[in-house]
């Protein structure tokens, strides 16, 4: 019965959701006996200007070429 | 003050959501005795790429006609 | 597949708590044909001390008699 | 590391998201004495028909001129 | 800078959850090419009252000793 | 309306904790000229060995007495 929520700004394709999906079923299943079949994963994505990390939005950061503070 | 939040994916018409905000406002009145003025309900839609099921997402799961998993 | 969160002050009872589960999964069922077997109702409850409303937290609020504010 | 998730409906400026991220992650490391390189602040928007307050969508209560019930 | 949140029923031991932890951020480094250090998983446990499946809490689901809705 | 959830390991006072929802209640009014009476904040904590961060939970990272990844 777990729901997983991965919260991340835009920018991860199709692909790579499904592996997310399918990764983090198949761990809930080995570390915790879940039941795949009511297993939940749910990606959540942001705008650059709704995240904000140290501060500033990740558009800021990435506008100013930040590197100090990881925007990824 | 109960703050609701219902996570499906995208296709609900404006007059479901209405319903879905108003029964389960009453809800929470009838079973609490919550003060409806301070109740809020959000719905949260996700992309049927964004939503995983079984490992899968309900976009592959809906692109292979899967009838085993519900992804309703 | 929808899943439901419900956030609410410390308090209700097992027998309520199941009173909403029911509820919201009958209104899921009625109004968007979610199938039950898949669908979650989560209750998350927060003592006093954390929830505010108004600026104040409850706790705050009731033991200033606060009537103007609701706290239910 | 605090995660703090800020729900509006939608409307605000980039200019005031990232206000609110600064005035945030202020607070936090003023009041908690937390580390901002790692204090994260997500904004998430809901659309008018999606957010619910007093059993009525604020899409509804700004139709009607509902002034009684705060829809802000 | 991803959050992910595991909301799951209690029981996983400490050493079930560091597993959860560490696999699921490999997962996102490796999928998603994201910054480990700023990676945050974060585990939400509820008690089985507070967890409701098919219109039943799991408390219930348990206590009737239900085969045909998964509980776990 | 605005909802606000403030995810935190445990250990804040109350007087933090009121410190952070009057903060944060300002803020979404002079920033957002919402109505304070119906904004909401919220604190969720989380024990240590069920926040991660880095590959690793907060509880191992003070165990280990990291300083390099901050567990603050």
């Amino acid at each position: 019965m777990p729901y997983v929520q991965v919260n991340i700004t835009e920018g991860a394709t199709v692909e790579q959701k499904a592996q997310l999906v399918e990764g983090i079923t198949d761990l809930l299943v080995k570390v915790l006996d879940k039941n795949p079949a009511s297993t939940q994963v749910v990606i959540k994505e942001s705008g650059t200007e709704n995240w904000g990390i140290a501060g500033k939005t990740v558009k800021q950061l990435r506008a100013e070429g930040s590197t100090k503070i990881s925007s990824k």
